[in-house]
């Protein structure tokens, strides 16, 4: 999708990849598929468990759905009721657990070991990656002189694919990842050049709560170009702009994305070399999902 | 636009037409921009002027400053102020006037006296029709075996053009009016063959307040299948599952024309032939427009 308006008030041609419009809303789906087709009818025949309290376990449900094979989804009692019932309604079998990292792996340990379902992670995985991967490939091959694409970061399943993908079709593409200055894990990792770790988040920005892992780090430690961070008040506001000018539902996480551009001098501020063309720069920004509780909107 | 989780509540095959993601955010620019360039430069010379209170007023002010020239709208004071903001940002001049149908009748009077600008009403105005048209009119050229096609119905300038582009592409299509119960005067006037107006209504469906006029019931009269009445109860859910599901931002006003479908049987009580290929009927919705202001929604 394009923007007349958004364009004018960032001062560039912007083409969005709305991946809030894809399958379970949101681009998880594209891993979790190319995971799940990946195995052989053998490795999945008891079936798939992850720990997901959203978008990712309605994903796994999905193709599992479309595999044939049983998805068992562990979240946490507190999760939105409306992600649990998106993810029953794929035909997942939703186990709770407490909100701790230690319920939630004996939780898919002992599904694990009483079925023998195999794990996907949510990033952590080279097949979940280059499933993601292809959101960007896919944006460079239909708009094939793009300057920047900008994606969010929270494990960097996503924003690790997109450097792969887009810098493959295009390898003088720049790929920046895109953080809440609350999460911003990412961000002190590539300054820091170790992993760093988030104890914990409230961003708005609820799909950025995970820190990158070794694997997805490796990735973004070579290709990515750098991370922009935001803060709570601009992600809002970001979100709101996209509603009220695009008429499309984006899930905060998603307006990180495009955040960044719409702070003054946020897109000069890059140091993206000048168009031979002479044009203003084409940018593509990737909108994550649309998965979002409408009984608890930010404004 | 489709939706795989619509079409399995409603048992049909459902496209819809986004006029949600028109310029202006509605149909509304169809109609204004086939008036306004109908018009020889002389006619146009001293600008236009309307009175709207919301996506008509944006649609005239936006094709007016296409044309090159300037466009008043009179607005009533209590109007929202995201709907004058987007006006101006069309470049129109707002005239506030109080919100009664003198106050707006003497503004746009005096207007016209002073400046010598054209008048282009909403929906009584045959080239205002003829523009409006051309959704239906695309929609059956894109789907060319459309069984029914549903919009929904306030003044009647959409609904008459969507019979009229509609049948003109494929005589055989149904075409559906979808009203809110609290607003009737279009079912009314149908059943009594005699013009109905309406008092007053306060239906959440803000864009569907307007009453038909002589022009748009004359269409109706020779042309719509049928009225098909819905409860604010019904127009409220149907909004929220289309943002829920297709992850768009249409208005209340939108959502009627989906509501009467999700009603238990809505589909099987239309009396639609069975089609040749046995297999489940097509039908269109249109989406007539999503400005809505994020900070009164009804959920």
């Amino acid at each position: 999708m394009t923007s007349k308006s958004l364009d004018a008030m960032v001062g560039a041609r912007i083409f969005f990849k709305c991946e809030n419009l894809q399958k379970t809303g949101s681009f998880k789906i594209r891993g979790a598929t190319n995971a799940i087709f990946s195995l052989s009818d053998q490795e999945i025949s008891r079936g798939i468990v992850t720990q997901s309290s959203g978008n990712h376990g309605a994903a796994v449900a999905c193709a599992a759905a479309w595999r044939g094979v049983p998805a068992w989804i562990v979240m946490p009692k507190n999760a939105a009721a409306v992600k649990r019932l998106a993810i029953e309604g794929y035909g997942g079998r939703v186990t709770l657990c407490e909100p701790t990292m230690t319920s939630r792996n004996e939780a898919s340990h002992r599904i694990q070991a009483e079925t023998g379902a195999l794990m996907i992670h949510p990033y952590d995985d080279d097949r979940v990656i280059a499933g993601q991967a292809t959101a960007g490939k896919e944006f460079l091959e239909e708009i094939g002189d793009l300057d920047a694409v900008f994606a969010p970061v929270s494990g960097g399943g996503l924003l690790s694919g997109t450097c792969l993908g887009a810098k493959g079709v295009r390898p003088q593409v720049q790929v920046f990842g895109c953080e809440p200055a609350q999460a911003d894990d990412a961000y002190r990792s590539l300054e820091t050049g170790t992993l760093q770790t988030l104890d914990s988040s409230n961003t708005i920005a609820d799909g950025l709560r995970a820190s990158l892992s070794p694997r997805t780090f490796a990735i973004l430690r070579e290709n990515v170009n750098a991370i922009l961070r935001v803060s709570e008040v601009e992600i809002i506001a970001a979100t709101r702009l996209v509603w009220e000018r695009m008429k499309i539902i984006v899930e905060p996480s998603s307006a990180v994305a495009i955040a960044p551009l719409l702070k003054e001098g946020g897109v000069a501020g890059l140091g993206l070399p000048s168009r031979p063309d002479g044009d203003r720069w084409k940018l593509g920004v990737i909108f994550s999902g649309g998965n979002v509780d409408l009984s608890a909107l930010p404004f």
